[in-house]
Parts: structure tokens; C-alpha cells; sequence
């Protein structure tokens, strides 16, 4: 294994470094609970947390600014942060206008996320309310669905519903409206490796991807022969549309999101294909982002999110914001 | 090999409509010379046009924007675009007050620039000058120098001079100006894949690294043995320090450059080091840029560029800017 790396047990901590030390104007680092957070903090809005497993990298300390999350919790690699961790950037964080915890739906961010929660809420009376992503329709079952690089919108959309000095319930139903109308789609083409393993999390015979990826180096739901980029996104698009039919509703937001390992010149390439093949199904992009937003380390591979809008997560989609990840202006 | 691509031979073309699908409002793709061009169009200042080969995504179509570039022209894979195509750009984009083209310093670029700028002038009676960039200290004479991720201060803070209406003459200052005090060095850890080649440029044994890379796949100027962050941050360091001294002045901006294949989370470590050595020297970064900026198509590994800024430079490179790739506002 080669990487840029010191030591493999202060990565999460070197990195959130380096962004604080990158960024000293936006950003402010709580080392002892791996936090990084806005610098110039309010007191008359909803905060809205996230975070997760590192490993996501820019997610999700580079969507931490104005319009978006007001502070992201780092967990080691693939792993999710403690709940004590995620108590205390609560705890650091919060306002009277209360919090919002934006979870991915993985079983360990879930349980720690939720019991940070009630600790605030039992032990600071501070005001606590999360919402779960799950958009990845390479699960069946909604319920074990994943959360992906879908979380990036949910992000983007409550952040500017929050900006806007709303209550906690209206920045909490415009999360969950975005949540219900955002599907993601995975393909890798090699595996990512964790540092600390040193190898390859799984392996790929040399024709083969990976169907269904989740973004912590699990294999897909298949392996498949490879195909190219025009068949790959014919096979995410027919998953995503036949989960989330646009009927009257023709807009949408579109993410083609890399996995870490993957060049901007194949994603160039993917959108190409994803939008041209939307055109010939009626469906209008309002916006388009390409690049690696949500990415698992150095996997090879991509994912294709989509957003179904309507007038109101249109509105708030282009508003401002300001991160090391995401700027709209 | 396995790319998200469909045809080799139509590679670039398909990235460019990529681009331009996903961008519309902003840039406009002219498919006959490969050229990106800023969609709004303005009769009244300097145009600034760069390009050369692909594979450096999103170098350079995506700074074609507002504060950077007007035209980008997108050679094949690793191969200078053509006389016809630099020529049709600056024709198709040119204004009465004249053409500047930001060249590498590579062969071919530089013969098929100048010819184009040649024609242009002779057969059109445009205004065209030019600027070359050799930024890479990795080769010991400066003549020999290559272009690299430097550039992209060129094409910011030349850019900035033209949108504020500048004549060509003093955009061409100060785009010599930033060449004059900007200074790149990059290291390998694995080789890129041309697609046409279909594997990689070079081999790298398991515990070896390249230093003194440049952007094409060739080979750097030495293999070392794989060291820590830290040890390639005071490696590069080094010797742009060597070849640029800072003495009373004490800003840079800082360009932390991935090669595409290399995560965030190697380059936020990279940063951290690299700003905690900048520190100790007691010089102060004005500005860090984190990302994949100009790439090797799929190569591992990093550069980091060092500009030295007076008080000219960093104005301009503080003003806005929006292209797919860099906004600043």
C-alpha cells in the first residue's frame, strides 16, 4: 500500500488538521472530539449536524459552511463517531432554535447519532431532532438502504432552509422532502483500501465490476462483466427511475459523484451519457454537479444521484453557500 | 484496464459534451476544434485562452469562467491540440483588444500556440501575445522547465486583470509576474493509464515512488523509496524554497494539486504538513486550494505549487471568479 499518510492511527486527525489549517477563516477544529465547525458561529438559527465514518473525504468537514452544515463529526475510517463525540459537538454547537442531525442510514451512525441525542435532550434540555438518508436503490428494502452521496442535497437544502432562520420542524420536513425524493446508484470498478488493512477490501477479477456499491468498500449487491460508460449509465438511471418515477414533476438535480479513485475525465464522460440519456426521457436537469463529493477512499467507480425538485427545494438548491466542497452563488 | 468510458478515439469529445451538457448556462462547446468557451460573451476586454492536452481534467475547461479563462482548447490525450484548433479558438473568441494565450512549456504546445498566434495576427490582424509557464523545479534549467499546476495561478490572476478591462500588454505582465514567482515539484506513487495504451506508463516497484513527476505519465526525475507525508512535504518544500526564496515577503498562496487517482484524504494530510513547515519558515499562506486542480488522468500521487504574492497578485487573485472548477466571490 502506498499513500500520503504518517501515521495510520492519527489520519482522521492529520486531515481534519490539515482542513483547519487550510481554511483558518472558515473553519475551527476540535481536536479532542474530531469535530471541525463553522468559525463564525449564530445563535438565531437551526443547526445542522452531520458526519459519519471518515474515509468520505471532502464529506463531510468540506460541505461545513454558510448555507450548509454548521459542523461535521469525524469517526475513524468507515467507522462511526462515538456518541460522545457527536454529544459534544451538540453540546458545542447547538442554539435555542435547536439542532438537526443529518444521519446516514448505516446501524452504527444511527444508534450513536440517536443515543448523542437523547443525552443532550435528557441531560442539556437542548433541543435535538434527526432525519435519516437512505437513498441508495441498489437495496430493495427501504429500510436497509443505505445512505449515500445523496446526503450531499439533503445538506445543501436544509443548510439553506436553516440559514434562512426557519424552525426546527420546517428545516426537518424540507430534509426529509428531500430525502424522500433522492435516489443514489453505485458501480466500482476496483476496490478501495482501507489504510489501516493495507490491501484491498474486496477483489475484482480483471473484466469484472461491482453493481450496487456502498461507500465503505463493501462489494455490490453483483458482479458483472464490465461494460461501457453508456451501458453503465443506462443500468443506474433504469434503477433509479423505477424507484423514483417523474410523472408531471420533470426537474431534477443530478450529482455524478467519484469515488475517490476515478479521474474527472471519466466522469465527464458518465455525465455525458446520464444526460443525454435524461433528455430522451422528458427529465430536465436544473443543475448538474460532477466530481468526488461523497468518495470511499481510493475506490475506482462512481455513483449517479437524483433529485427529484419542485419549486420550493428549486428555491433553496440555489441558494448561496460557502464551503471548501460546495459554493453556489 | 477498466475506465468509465465508451470509445477511445472519442475520448475527448465526449468529455467535452459532458462539460457542456452539464454546464450550459456557462460555457459552450465548439465540437469541430475541441474548444470550451465561455458562454456569455464580452466585446470589451482581453481575452485569455489556454489549453493543450487532456487528460489534466479539469485543466482546462473547467476554469473557462467569469475571472479565468474564455476559451479552453482540448487536445487529444496528452497530445498539444493542433495549429487549426488554437487558431479557430482566438478567431472565434477574439476582441479588438487582443488575444493572450497561457502556454506549458512543452514542445509541442509551444510550436502549435505560437503558429496559431502567428496566423491569427498575419492572416486576421488580431492582437495575439502569449506567456509561457515552466513552474516545475523538478528540472534543474529553467529553460527546460515544464508547465504545470502552477498555471492555474496564471490563468486566475491574469484573468482577474483582463475582467477588470486591462490592455493586453498589462495582463501579460502580470501573468509574467505570476510565472516569475511561481514554483511547482510533484511526486508519484503509482503511474497514470493512458486509455490508448491501456496500461500503465510506468512501473513503480511496491515500496518505490517518483519524485520530480511531471503531468504526461513520464517518469520523474528519480525513484526514492516511499517516505511519510511529512518527509515528501519537506522534500518538495525544500527544493521550491531552494529555487524561490522568500525574504521579505512573506504570502504565497498554496496549491495543493492531486493527480487523480490520489484521495482528498492523502492531499488533507499532504496540507496539513505542508502548512505546518511553511509555518516554522515563518511564511504566511494568504490562500490554500486542496484538490484535484491538474491531473495525470488516473496517476497517484501530488504536487504542490508555491506562489509568492505582493500586494498586486493576491488582490487579484482575491476577486471573484466562477468556473466549474474555482469560484471565488
Amino acid at each position: 500500500m502506498k499513500k500520503i499518510i504518517n501515521n495510520i492511527d492519527n489520519l482522521v486527525h492529520e486531515m481534519c488538521s490539515g482542513i483547519a489549517e487550510a481554511f483558518p477563516d472558515k473553519v475551527e477544529y476540535d481536536e479532542t472530539n474530531k469535530v471541525i465547525s463553522r468559525k463564525i458561529k449564530k445563535t438565531d438559527r437551526v443547526i445542522l449536524i452531520s458526519g459519519g465514518g471518515s474515509g468520505h473525504e471532502p464529506a463531510h468537514a468540506g460541505f461545513v459552511g454558510k448555507g450548509l452544515l454548521d459542523a461535521a463529526v469525524c469517526g475513524d475510517v468507515f467507522a462511526s463517531p462515538s456518541v460522545m463525540q457527536v454529544y459534544n459537538a451538540i453540546k458545542k454547537n447547538h442554539t435555542d432554535k435547536g439542532v438537526l442531525l443529518v444521519v446516514k442510514n448505516y446501524a452504527g451512525d444511527v444508534m450513536n447519532f440517536d443515543n448523542a441525542a437523547d443525552l443532550a435532550i435528557d441531560e442539556e434540555d437542548i433541543r435535538v431532532d434527526s432525519v435519516c438518508v437512505n437513498d441508495d436503490v441498489a437495496i430493495e428494502k427501504k429500510d436497509d438502504r443505505r445512505g449515500v452521496a445523496g446526503t450531499l442535497f439533503v445538506h445543501k437544502i436544509a443548510g439553506a432552509m436553516a440559514e434562512k432562520g426557519a424552525e426546527l420542524s420546517e428545516v426537518k420536513r424540507i430534509a426529509e422532502k428531500v430525502i424522500n425524493n433522492v435516489r443514489s446508484m453505485g458501480i466500482a470498478l476496483e476496490s478501495c483500501t482501507v489504510p489501516a488493512r493495507g490491501k484491498p477490501t474486496f477483489e475484482l477479477e480483471g473484466d469484472k465490476i461491482e453493481v450496487g456499491v456502498g461507500i465503505h468498500g463493501e462489494a455490490g449487491i453483483r458482479k458483472e462483466p464490465h461494460i461501457h460508460s453508456k451501458a453503465m449509465a443506462k443500468k443506474m438511471i433504469d434503477r433509479i427511475l423505477s424507484d423514483l418515477p417523474f410523472k408531471k414533476e420533470k426537474e431534477c438535480a443530478l450529482m455524478i459523484n467519484g469515488f475517490g479513485g476515478t479521474p474527472l475525465q471519466e466522469l465527464y464522460v458518465l455525465a455525458n451519457d446520464v444526460i443525454k440519456l435524461l433528455k430522451t426521457k422528458g427529465i430536465i436537469i436544473h443543475k448538474s454537479m460532477i466530481g468526488n463529493y461523497m468518495t470511499s477512499i481510493d475506490m475506482a467507480g462512481a455513483s449517479i444521484s437524483l433529485l427529484k425538485l419542485d419549486e420550493e427545494t428549486k428555491a433553496l438548491l440555489d441558494e448561496p453557500c460557502d464551503s471548501l466542497a460546495w459554493k453556489e452563488f
